[in-house]
């Protein structure tokens, strides 16, 4: 085992777990139940009943974000089920307090279909402010959000779709600035057909990258519309199906013609290292951009990338420079939708906060090694959540409209003190 | 709107709700990241796959408690919905935290039938380890607790059952010894047929009193036999019919007749005041006891139930002596119950919790006005806790096998750190 394995181990042993649940209002005495619980609660009952959106505004649920898997795609480790999922979920459970202030309750479930799994999560849209799919095999991820995005009257997210798509985009925008290249005019490999990579290259879309720009290779070879399994994806995967149509117009069949002339490769698709060779790198044009994201050991190694061409390389660790890490987009994109109080986090407010990422490292100076924020550059959460926020109000999708300032000065308030909370509770020996 | 409803609704308009979800590991810089979650988490995810009987030692499952409900009969409210059921759930919350240090989380769900409420609570399983089970109405709630008791390997509780039921017997066993009856040979109305008092009257025939000594009365008279709906009893109500069989052998038909000789009224009905008469209370044996339970008015106030001869009063109002509550439960229990990593809390535990506050009361000094401990006696919840975990364990339920002094011991700690978290949050200013 690993020593973080080890690590890891020995912390759920002492701690007994990694979060709880624990009042944010004062008690002084037990009199007070008497307005905390019966019977002056009654009275907070009938305001809501008499105007459902006051659930919002008088209980938990404007900041209670459900994580919800049926623990079919667990990190690296496949179809491990719901009970074994739940350490993965209670971590993402305390990425979003601490760096998004979000209120997050891991909830992987036992289901048996996709429509189940639909049903379950339509059942507790009341006691949620969002809802985090988390881990769900594809193709089956892909319905599942869609659905659930047309049902439901609160956000949905798939963070292995859009949190990793969102990042993506926002170190491809700084890299193609940093080699002045244009989205529109760059040509894209994209390895690996997983969900990532498939939410990826319909965001690139959104934001203004081609599909005819874009091969996609998957495990059975280059993706095109003459493929042999056509018709079986029509059938079993109409995600894939639909990308093998609009992509690779030139039915290039080869992975080493697929490369040749290629700007970018985004690559998330099984650990390395030489999953990706450095003969296909050398192929690509020049200055080209190569993101190679599998963990816990990138299909190339940046290294091996760098000898072989490539000008600017990211990775999913963060152990290395560039780090795409989808953890600076959740908790900010759930802060900024549930303060804007947002009906939905569609495309628009998921590349909003890609541009906010853009534009911080913009700022800062887009370098080589520093095409996306790193996660200890705290101030980018509030920023990215101000920035949804305000999307989601320009697109009418806010019911809480406020300017994008309030919004910041909101969010960093709720984070700041998440952490706050934390730091007290650690130096009074609570927790220790 | 009274001045009680007000609090509660400032309180929640300031704060936004009542509770929180938080870190309980220490988090001193980023890199923790890399055990607190990926990379290292996949060791724990792991080592769950191997064995999932581990998701209660490494996880916060153990610890964890959803509070879930359809909305279908809160408070006195009614069928409001599950919305508007939330500040009472989140309520539950805050005194699972506070008496039993138990992580509980509110659940509302949006269900259309009792089926339907079945499968999601047996989906969401895996995400914890116990369910409790809130406001819905009867007799939905009886067919939904029998049925998840079968399919769930955690403990399931419907608290208007087992938690007023088990409150209900504490305060009758103490007041029985105090006035010298015996459970055996004691005559009992029960007025009102509810959840509440449908689980009352059989966990009191489970503990040893008689059925052919109970008498119960509903919105149509009393429950007899040959009563004119008995049919679609049967039909729509398996649980009352069973008990108009059982029940009232003499075939009693008014009201005045089943007061008659009676010693002990149970009365959880419809807010008084004159719910029940007091011509009604003098018809009873000497000596009797009248728990008048509706709130926010008992069905009969004190002072009258006292003229009318009434020995021993107790209501469910924490102004007067006597409150039958089921927060000196449902707390204390689940703490026994998750400390045990008992499989189910079955009635031999729900008796032993009213056992254990009959002890304490004993211990102390049964009075008139002492028949059931006060809210704000503190020990009484490790002591519960305890004696329903020591419990389990000589039933053969418990996966955690202690001598009861360890369970209290345990117990104690747990809910002693969680007032001193909230104690240290108000103090550093972090709640304020």
């Amino acid at each position: 085992m690993s020593e973080l394995g080890k690590k890891a181990i020995e912390l759920v042993k002492k701690y007994k777990g990694k979060i709880q649940v624990i009042p944010k209002v004062p008690l002084t005495s037990y009199s007070d139940f008497a307005y905390i619980y019966t019977p002056g609660v009654a009275e907070v009952s009938r305001a809501i009943e008499a105007d459902p959106s006051l659930s919002f505004e008088l209980t938990s649920r404007w900041n209670m974000v459900a994580i919800i898997t049926d623990g079919s795609r667990v990190l690296g480790l496949g179809d491990i089920g719901p009970e074994a999922s739940y350490p993965v979920m209670e971590g993402k459970s305390l990425l979003f307090k601490y760096l998004g202030g979000v209120d997050a309750v891991p909830i992987p479930i036992m289901v048996k279909d996709e429509n189940e799994f639909i049903k379950v999560v339509e059942a507790l849209e009341p006691a949620f402010g969002g809802i985090n799919l988390e881990d769900i095999e594809s193709p089956k991820c892909f319905y599942i959000l869609e659905e659930l995005r047309n049902k439901l009257k609160i956000p949905i997210w798939h963070d292995d779709q859009l949190g990793t798509a969102s990042a993506v985009l926002a170190a491809l925008i700084a890299s193609l600035d940093f080699v002045s290249k244009s989205p529109k005019e760059s040509k894209i490999v994209i390895f690996g057909a997983g969900a990532a990579n498939i939410a990826t290259a319909n965001l690139l879309a959104k934001y203004g990258f081609k599909y005819e720009n874009m091969i996609i290779i998957d495990s059975k070879g280059v993706l095109h519309a003459k493929r042999q399994d056509i018709d079986s994806l029509f059938v079993k995967h109409k995600w894939k199906y639909e990308l093998a149509l609009k992509t690779n117009p030139w039915n290039i069949k080869t992975i080493e013609d697929a490369f040749s002339g290629a700007d970018v490769l985004i690559s998330a698709s099984t650990p390395g290292p030489n999953v990706i060779k450095k003969e296909w790198i050398k192929r690509m044009n020049k200055d080209s951009i190569v993101f190679a994201l599998a963990n816990p050991v990138p299909e190339i190694l940046p290294s091996e990338a760098k000898e072989a061409g490539a000008k600017i390389v990211a990775t999913g660790r963060s152990d290395f420079p560039n780090q795409v890490n989808n953890s600076l987009i959740f908790p900010a994109v759930f802060r900024g939708a549930l303060d804007a109080r947002a009906m939905e986090i569609n495309d628009e407010m998921v590349i909003e906060a890609s541009l906010e990422l853009y534009r911080h490292v913009k700022e800062k100076g887009i370098r080589e090694d520093y095409i996306i924020p790193r996660m200890d550059e705290w101030e980018i959460y509030p920023r990215v959540a101000s920035a949804v926020a305000y999307k989601a109000v320009n697109l009418g999708l806010a019911r809480i409209r406020k300017e994008k300032e309030e919004f910041f000065n909101d969010a960093k308030e709720i984070i700041y003190k998440s952490r706050e909370i934390l730091i007290q509770l650690v130096r009074s020996g609570m927790i220790s």
